[in-house]
């Protein structure tokens, strides 16, 4: 019965696409199928349960570890269990790095220990530790704007405030650049190490972890993010006056490893070349299990793919790549995993990604579709919308997204990708640190976003929608 | 002006005490200055300021160390330039406990690192750790119920669930029994070591420390609390049926010290020897910085009695202490600052204490007020009834509080005592962890403690009200 459904719908798609016209009509047939993967999808258990066995059985996952490559071969094995096909591990070269051991206290006058974590790529401190004067600036900027070798033996500490909790997550950006920026320009001013406060939006001690910047091949000073409230702490006693001193000790490093893109298909039966890939990252910040960042993507796009299956065999091939790099990814051009997915790719090949999207933003529910700019209006966003909005996604207008670091390179390729927004205005309480733990997930709305992509996948799926055809002229 | 109202409300309650009813007017005029100190101390800045002070510049304060040794000096000073007479500082031994550093880690087939936290007085483990399996019980009556020697070679694991959150804070309690007997109970069995999930209510990477409880002089085993994140995480992987090995480290140890009691008194002018005890504690957990337990009681109890002072002299004398020995008492006799305040007391002083009340619940604000039980009726009721339901607080006729540790001893000896209940909803979130930092208080909170306690104080302080008197026969 489904397959005459599916069908009739891609009659009405192929003959509309023959007169190449930006709207697109969606049988009713196939919006009615879509609407059943959506609803049963609500009721799906193979997305907790991943998400469950893999934090629980590997804990963190960084690129290139030993867990990260445990974790990779067992989830090819779980993918090939629930009817994926062509299920491979595709190997790839990073620069790893490891945290090791860590401390940070106050010392002098009024000594306490301060609750800290090193920045992804920062090196380690000289054996015997860094003790020096902190001198706070209250933007990246007013660091920026110190003379060159200003804080020649000195600490640079940067607090520039509580990241701003957003839906969207937007708060996010201003602080990645002095996470980026920050140990390059201590550097130039002469400091010994820098401080920031976390990235983050939460008020525990919970310092947020995540990548700094290369500079000519190195990150040039030791780098840690302080909790919120150790930055509170820490920025009080410098507002009473009296020098602070701070001691650093740290023996992160880095090292040449191995990580590895987990991919696997359920192939289409009309047009099983032409492939709608779904993207997330296995690899995880070392401090939580990386349940929300990013397990819960595995989980929700695998579950999607499944649910897809188990309705009936689209017309195209639906792909689900777990990337293995995207938080350590160094070199950013080859050590990422969606980088090392491109580069395996023909012309040919990657000619065929007709669609791609991404889920790594946690687990909170999807509320917003993003559809290419010129694929917003018209009879297929008019489908989407009939069948996401009664799950409470509403069809926007902004701008096109550019995907994240795991689909990004083929984004950049050429590839056309939709977003499925989810609420992130507390997910960055957790993101990087480690708080980042299954109990953080709530199943309802785990299962809201499975039905989501698998609803909307269902649609792209069993179409021939060119969505490269509808991009406005650049 | 002020003088004489009191005079007037004194004159009052001195002619009804004669009477020797239980009953006990006071009269409008004190109740109006009662209602002024608190309406004054709702705009209270000293509790905020002592708290910040406090906390910054000290940092966790264990009792015995040398930070809690300076916090004491520096809060003397303090108290001494808010006008506080006779001010001292009383010092008593203990036996202290330092935790050294700890780890914790799932060894074997899924390693990954668990978050710990040492209870209080454990010992540290052997100096190359303790590996062992681990065997869960959902209780420790399960525990209980094991055969001796039965864990021999293992670690015992006790998760009997999240502590439930309760405005009264009574979900503490059940868990408080497995911490303080868990060890021996353990030890008796055979067992290397002991964890358990955090006797806490929060569902962060924040393990809950306390103190366990010595048997025969001694902790007889090393004893951990494991986060509630990774008390799931080890309990599932228990529940998949396969053996799970568990590493633990520590260095925690105990070691001879001195504590100290700070003291001092804003004096009656009437009655000065009678004495209004006003108790918190100063030290704290070495995890956070006892913002919450228990800064905020001695900035509580400080203002109210700051407030009083400005208002003008009381008929008794309200007296401040700041007990240095709280958390970590040990032994339980002679190591606790209330215990050491008691022996100070001749019984002539003991008898001169009127009334007690105690301040370690956190800075949530204040719901509830429990007299002694023959006066939660009658014109006193009545009069802090008057005073305090206006902010928030109702009159209870729930039994009798004991007081806490602080002035347990004193209550103990037969001063009555008062209890000004606080929302504990959300205390054990942060109550004994890392998180309990100063960002936790809430100023306006804070302030309505000050105003309950100011109120409630001024009404007992300028009167002759003899709560002894009005208890039940025994």
């Amino acid at each position: 019965m489904f397959v005459s459904v599916r069908r009739s719908a891609l009659a009405a798609v192929s003959l509309l696409s023959l007169c190449a016209a930006p709207a697109l009509a969606q049988d009713a047939a196939t919006i009615r199928a879509a609407e059943q993967v959506r609803d049963a999808a609500l009721n799906d258990t193979v997305a907790m349960d991943y998400v469950t066995q893999l934090t629980t059985r590997f804990g963190p996952r960084p690129a290139g570890s030993a867990s990260e490559t445990a974790a990779a071969q067992w989830a090819a094995g779980y993918m090939r269990e629930l009817g994926f096909k062509n299920v491979h591990i595709q190997a790839f070269p990073l620069v790893g790095w490891e945290r090791g051991e860590e401390s940070a206290s106050i010392v002098g006058a009024n000594p306490q220990p301060l609750v800290v974590a090193a920045l992804g790529h920062s090196p380690g401190t000289p054996a015997g530790g860094i003790e020096a004067e902190v001198v706070r600036f209250a933007s990246l900027e007013d660091l920026q704007a110190a003379p060159d070798g200003s804080l020649a033996g000195k600490i640079a500490y940067v607090d520039a405030g509580q990241m701003v909790p957003m839906q969207s997550g937007a708060g996010y950006g201003p602080l990645t650049r002095i996470r980026g920026a920050g140990p390059a320009v201590a550097a130039q001013k002469g400091a010994l190490a820098f401080i920031m406060r976390s990235a983050g939006s939460d008020e525990h001690r919970m310092p947020h972890t995540g990548t700094t910047r290369y500079v000519d091949g190195v990150v040039p000073l030791p780098g840690f993010a302080l909790s919120a409230p150790d930055a509170d702490q820490l920025s009080r006693l410098v507002s009473y006056g009296e020098p602070v001193r701070v001691r650093l000790s740290s023996t992160a490093h880095t090292y040449e490893t191995t990580s590895h893109n987990v991919i696997g298909d359920m192939p289409g039966d009309e047009r099983p070349e032409e492939i709608i890939v779904l993207g997330s990252h296995m690899d995880s910040w070392d401090l939580g299990t990386g349940a929300i960042d990013d397990g819960a993507g595995g989980a929700i796009t695998i579950a999607a793919a499944k649910a897809i299956a188990e309705q009936g065999r689209t017309a195209r091939t639906v792909r689900v790549i777990l990337y293995g790099s995207e938080e350590v990814a160094q070199p950013t051009d080859t050590g990422n995993g969606g980088g090392a997915y491109l580069r395996s790719l023909s012309p040919e090949d990657l000619a065929n990604h007709v669609f791609a999207g991404e889920s790594d933003f946690g687990a909170g529910r999807v509320y917003a579709l993003q559809l290419p700019v010129g694929a917003q209006t018209g009879a297929f966003a008019d489908a989407a919308n009939r069948v996401l909005y009664p799950i409470g996604v509403l069809r926007t207008n902004t701008p096109e997204t550019s995907g994240g670091a795991d689909i990004g390179p083929i984004v950049r390729a050429g590839v056309p990708v939709f977003g499925l927004q989810q609420d992130g205005l507390r997910y960055f309480d957790l993101h990087h640190t480690a708080d980042d733990t299954l109990d953080k997930i709530d199943p309802v709305q785990l299962r809201q976003n499975v039905a989501a992509w698998a609803g909307l996948i269902w649609l792209v799926a069993d179409s021939d929608v060119d969505f490269r055809a509808m991009r406005p002229a650049e």
